[in-house]
């Protein structure tokens, strides 16, 4: 069974860099990967919240958050 | 022919999960990823320094430079 993983992003342009380079870098073998827009998915956010996510673009993998670079802050989303 | 990717670090708590979860989902397929302790081989910082990379863990892929979350940043290391 494939390992869930979420990207979450907000359509900045370091979130789209972060998607085209490192989401589509992982392992589609053993990964799923699901790619979240919150700005367009505002109902979602909460999720990413309790995931641990800080600020986008991140890719929770296996419950922990990984931020990677910066684009925006959740807080900036709602 | 594989893309390579090296993953820089410095054996901190931050950086061993990161190595172990990031690292590790690339796809082995496409990806040659190269791990980097910084803090045992220092002779690699200015090479880390020239692709962009100010903190680790980072992940440096196709010349581009992915912050993962923060474990210590460069400055530090030297």
């Amino acid at each position: 069974m494939r390992t869930k993983a979420v990207f979450y992003h907000a359509g900045c342009p370091v979130c789209v860099d972060a998607e085209q380079m490192i989401a589509d870098a992982i392992d589609p073998e053993r990964f799923e990967v699901e790619v979240v827009h919150l700005g367009e998915t505002k109902d979602r956010i909460g999720e990413a919240e309790s995931a641990g996510v800080k600020s986008v673009p991140a890719l929770v993998l296996g419950e922990h958050p990984y931020h990677i670079n910066f684009g925006a802050s959740i807080a900036d989303l709602k």
